[in-house]
């Protein structure tokens, strides 16, 4: 039996996901289990046991390289992970060395879980084709990621890709992490939920969206707004609006540094589609200063959420190949 | 006689600047012949026939290399000069067949003006021993460079390092670009002496600047506002704030993206020092998300007007090592 094919593992703060790919990229399989939020290893381990019979069993004689994305501050080179705040009980510690527990002497990959993300997009979905490409994931909050003539922009601390903090307005809207007008304030899906009770407050929603917002409770999330949204309800279409010309903005700043060949946008809120994506281009491409710069397509993601285990996979595809 | 020195040219839209440097990138000479704006192929011709005691005489017997860096769209693997604002008559040639004409059939090497300057920096000035480095340059509007990993940050399009061009409020002041709200409308001289007009005719000016505004007239420049702050003046001193503030904001934009271990802070307007350094700082480092990118050194350029063509001789050795 040979050591054919390659694991990516997408660990998030309640599940961790796993994708398997052959050596031509094709899926061949994957699945999920609970993340133990205090402990890396058994995790893992558990992952392990649940692949292996996808891996040719006992032992994992198949497999041939495993990658992991996860979100915080990962160095892919010392395999250490940092800071993490969906998965504080896995802070601070050698995560290459807990693969390694798991899965043995194969090659290890480790990334941020955009990062991871946009490689899956770079080398499956969105972004096939192109050399320069920019992410920008929509979720609770909002991750970037940025390829660079086909590598990986990781910083000289980790710390690439935080395109989600750049600050588009001074008098914004608060942020989670302590400044004003960062784009997830607008475009992160609490930035959005936020927006639609302001909305509710200053009068600017219809009665249809207060309804929504009020039969939802702590329930409302941004598919609610989406469906009001994609029915025709003005105020509704009006927060996508806003939240994509913000989007618009900041993608425009980073085209006006990077001048990329192509822009995804992805992550949950990014599912409402054209009602952001459509703002966002408006917004965005006037802005662009170089005219040869304004023809970058700005593209929904394709793989949803399998992106990160998927470019995990990749990574752990494009390790094992260094290790030859 | 060996072919032992490079040649560095910085063309403007008035003179055109050259250094020469050995291989070992320390400075042998340079100079200056004024811009033909119609005529490239003639004003290389001239800068050659000036440089030739520097380079062994006739026929430029020790020129091992020539890189040339100027404003606009430069495209350093064709040689093709696309736009550029201040060399209108240059736009849309082969620079490379031109540098060729005027050199001898030598490496060559193209560059973006600002990208230049970065070159220069990086090997011989305030980025020596950085890696993954960010230059904005302060003048009468406000360029941008990215080294990212020991390289040049080009762009698809060859457009990247706008960053004079990133909105920082919607609401901003109006910008050349036809934009509101980019940083070169606050940072740029042009931005800063428009804000010092402002200034008067809002009540905010001291008696002391508007006298000075006064009796400069359309000869009044950063350097005479700079005077004035640095004897105290408040008014002047705030006039520097903001710009610097501003400056601030969009260096932590780009640190959050890019990560970078140096930004490096040039151009005419930084002449004025921690003037405006101080508050870009201030206002910067702690709207950084990842800590440990907060010590990011924000640092001013070290080779002031002869960044460009230091760097486009740094980058014809480049060059020539790769042809060997």
């Amino acid at each position: 039996m040979s050591r054919d094919l390659y694991l990516g593992v997408d660990a998030g703060g309640t599940a961790i996901k796993y994708e398997i790919a052959d050596s031509d990229g094709a899926p061949r399989g994957g699945g999920e289990v609970p993340t133990d939020p205090r402990d890396a290893a058994a995790t893992l381990r558990a992952l392990a046991a649940h692949a292996a019979p996808l891996l040719g069993g006992v032992g994992l004689p198949r497999l041939a390289g495993a990658g992991l994305a996860c979100a915080g501050i990962v160095n892919p080179v010392s395999g250490w992970l940092g800071r993490s705040p969906n998965l504080p009980g896995w802070e601070n510690r050698d995560l290459g060395a807990a693969m390694r527990g798991a899965f043995g002497a194969v090659p290890v990959a480790l990334a941020n879980d955009v990062n991871g993300a946009l490689c899956g997009e770079y080398r499956h979905g969105a972004g096939r084709g192109r050399r320069d490409v920019v992410m920008i994931a929509l979720g609770t909050g909002v991750g970037g990621a940025v390829i660079v003539d086909g590598r990986l922009l990781v910083g000289r601390h980790c710390g690439a890709g935080e395109i989600g903090h750049m600050v588009l307005d001074d008098d914004g809207p608060p942020c989670a992490c302590g400044s004003r007008g960062c784009l997830e304030a607008w475009a992160g899906s609490t930035g959005l939920l936020r927006s639609a009770r302001e909305a509710i407050r200053t009068g600017a929603a219809t009665p249809a969206l207060a309804r929504l917002v009020a039969e939802r409770g702590d329930a409302l999330d941004t598919r609610d707004l989406a469906g009001l949204a994609s029915g025709g309800d003005p105020s509704a279409i009006a927060l996508f609006a806003t939240a994509g010309r913000r989007l618009g903005q900041a993608v425009a700043n980073l085209v006006n540094v990077l001048d990329p060949d192509c822009v995804i946008i992805g992550g949950g809120v990014a599912r409402a589609g054209e009602l952001i994506l459509g703002p966002c281009r408006e917004r965005a491409l006037p802005l662009v200063l170089a005219t040869e710069a304004r023809a970058v397509p700005i593209v929904p993601a394709q793989l949803g959420p399998r992106a990160a285990a998927v470019g995990a996979a990749s990574l752990a595809r494009e390790k094992a190949r260094e290790a030859l």
